[in-house]
């Protein structure tokens, strides 16, 4: 894996290479009923979880349509740069993305609830929110301005917090460092005197060892040691309170959308909902044996913050919503509303099953194998 | 809903049943390539969460297929009784079922794990199990005994303990309790000297009023609602360690599986991932509210066990899995071992992630909408 090959370019970047590469490639051919679409991606080729996820739901679109719909995956760089991905949708460069939507928070701040939010909804729960919730609902209303539909197509499941190059033992600690992270969790962190930066994964493995930031987050054990960030820090805090979910989205032109027929349309939405579902049992499977390699094979420290930490951060993250709600627009404040109100609704039942059944679990039979 | 028409019949009667239907009714129609699949359950009608379920992986799989591949779902008894749907399959009566697994554990105790088991998997750990685990390679080297094929399609997500008539402020308030419940759950309670009595669900709220039974598990606060358990007692111990989520599959007659083109497969195999996610989407959304009507308007206790209890519990519940795995044959040895194994090196990283962050979430910020 070529680190630096991953996540090149910026947001920034990214609306003018797509309009370079609009004119580079041409449209795909659609012959004898067949469409092709063309999915730029904000990943390297196969990068465990996120690239192979993107190829995941390539294929079976293709599988299910019987070849009536295939997909061609575009790693980061290869059309447009990493942060690009959306803008080529939006511009026409491309017919689907595979990408986050809180990459592209600055276009609007309710794009972040659509990838995670700070004690947000864990993944099955984020999931439920855009279906069952009025996720979706708000999600075409505020990407209706921009000519894309969207649908989830895999999950992270909760991320660390990062690696941090000395300990954390307070909330002072945290004052004045220099740590990359996305999303809101950057408002949480700022909050907390953190000096925040945003950077593309693939330049965090580089930035830690020159010491140009003094801690990162990325996602989690499995995708962590890809990047190999256990070689430039040794503590490991986790759980994060940021990204207790990151949704990755597949992304469509809308009227590339319309223009399906009813079992293609169908075809999709099946297979995203599948994607998210296998996504999230590779993460599940994966990220406990990569947790294993690090642990006693790299000698890294895995741990919780202090207490004092998470009292801090809970106050930073209150603070921190609240104000971007006040600042936000009426739509802004309709997702807000909506999705910490799905929140607070699920976590009414989750108190009493999923929340308490892990802990009982933890503390139970070991059942040796 | 009519309580009285749920569940009717007992996996005795199943196979009788199953014998007669497939006498009474015709083969359905193949025209024009077209394939036509009558689909039995175990659930009423639109029963919330289980009937809706099979209704919803019937209308994807026709809608996706463009009508290719469609299915008519039948309830319990309308064809066969609920619990002769894997039955019905097995000997041809029907093309597919819609059913769970554990209701024919006396087949083999292997069936159990393709529902759930004590201490064990949460909703997603326990699909990716059977995808990335070794789960869907072991279910089907077990059913090849049965010419079946199945596919997880929804799942219930943690159930509570269920309904006792009085309260349980110790393991002895246990002992000689008569206890309706299901699957392994029933080994871990005979174990603590309850009197274990297997029931249809469409029964349980007539035996709690006669007095047949002192308790109740069915599943959770939208389901038990449905049935009006509150109505015969008012202490409701959650969480249960007996079903940390309960996979409801849809098993296919293995000839007509086997003899679908590629794309009808892949539409199949999709439809239930999606079927899975938005399954446990409904439920995540359902619970809450219905867990506010029990609370509010029906002054329903919700409570955990003691501390004591649950130790009592993972007593019992080490030693009957232990008898289980020491009294089973080499397919169940492998499956058991599969399973836990499982267990345990998901829970390894999950003490790091989801577990921690729930409770961090739960003593976090309250986000008033």
């Amino acid at each position: 894996m070529d680190r630096r090959s991953f996540l090149k370019g910026s947001a920034a970047a990214g609306a003018a290479a797509a309009a370079v590469a609009a004119s580079n490639f041409p449209a795909p051919a659609i012959a004898q009923g067949k469409i092709e679409w063309r999915m730029v991606t904000s990943w390297p080729k196969n990068f465990p979880g996120l690239g192979t996820a993107a190829e995941r739901i390539a294929q079976y679109i293709t599988t299910a349509s019987g070849g009536r719909l295939t997909v061609k995956v575009y790693a980061a760089g290869e059309l447009v740069p990493a942060f690009g991905a959306f803008d080529a949708v939006q511009q026409g460069a491309a017919e689907a993305y595979h990408s986050a939507a809180y990459y592209y928070g600055g276009k609007h701040p309710g794009f972040h609830f659509y990838t995670t939010a700070p004690y947000g909804l864990y993944a099955a729960e984020q999931y439920a929110w855009w279906t069952f919730g009025e996720g979706e609902k708000l999600q075409d209303e505020l990407y209706a301005g921009f000519g894309v539909k969207a649908f989830p197509a895999v999950n992270t499941c909760a991320q660390a917090c990062g690696w941090f190059a000395k300990e954390i033992n307070s909330p002072d600690d945290l004052r004045g460092l220099k740590f990359r992270t996305a999303g809101l969790n950057a408002e949480v962190f700022r909050q907390l005197g953190c000096n925040v930066v945003q950077l593309p994964g693939g330049e965090i493995f580089q930035a830690m060892q020159s010491g140009t930031v003094d801690a990162a987050d990325w996602v989690g054990p499995w995708n962590d040691l890809a990047f190999g960030l256990h070689r430039v820090a040794k503590n490991y805090y986790t759980p994060g309170i940021g990204e207790p979910s990151a949704t990755i989205e597949m992304g469509i032109g809308r009227k590339h959308w319309d223009a399906l027929p009813d079992d293609l349309k169908a075809i999709v939405r099946q297979a995203s909902a599948a994607c998210y579902q296998d996504g999230v049992a590779e993460f599940i499977t994966r990220n406990s044996a990569a947790l294993n390699t690090l642990v006693n094979e790299h000698g890294v420290k895995v741990a919780p913050f202090p207490d004092s930490v998470y009292a801090a951060l809970g106050q930073a993250a209150e603070s921190s919503m609240n104000d971007l709600r006040n600042n936000g627009d009426d739509l802004l404040k309709r997702i807000w509303d909506s999705y910490y109100g799905f929140r607070n609704n699920a976590m009414a039942w989750c108190q009493h099953a999923e929340q308490p059944y892990l802990n009982v679990r933890a503390a139970g039979p070991k059942f040796s194998v």
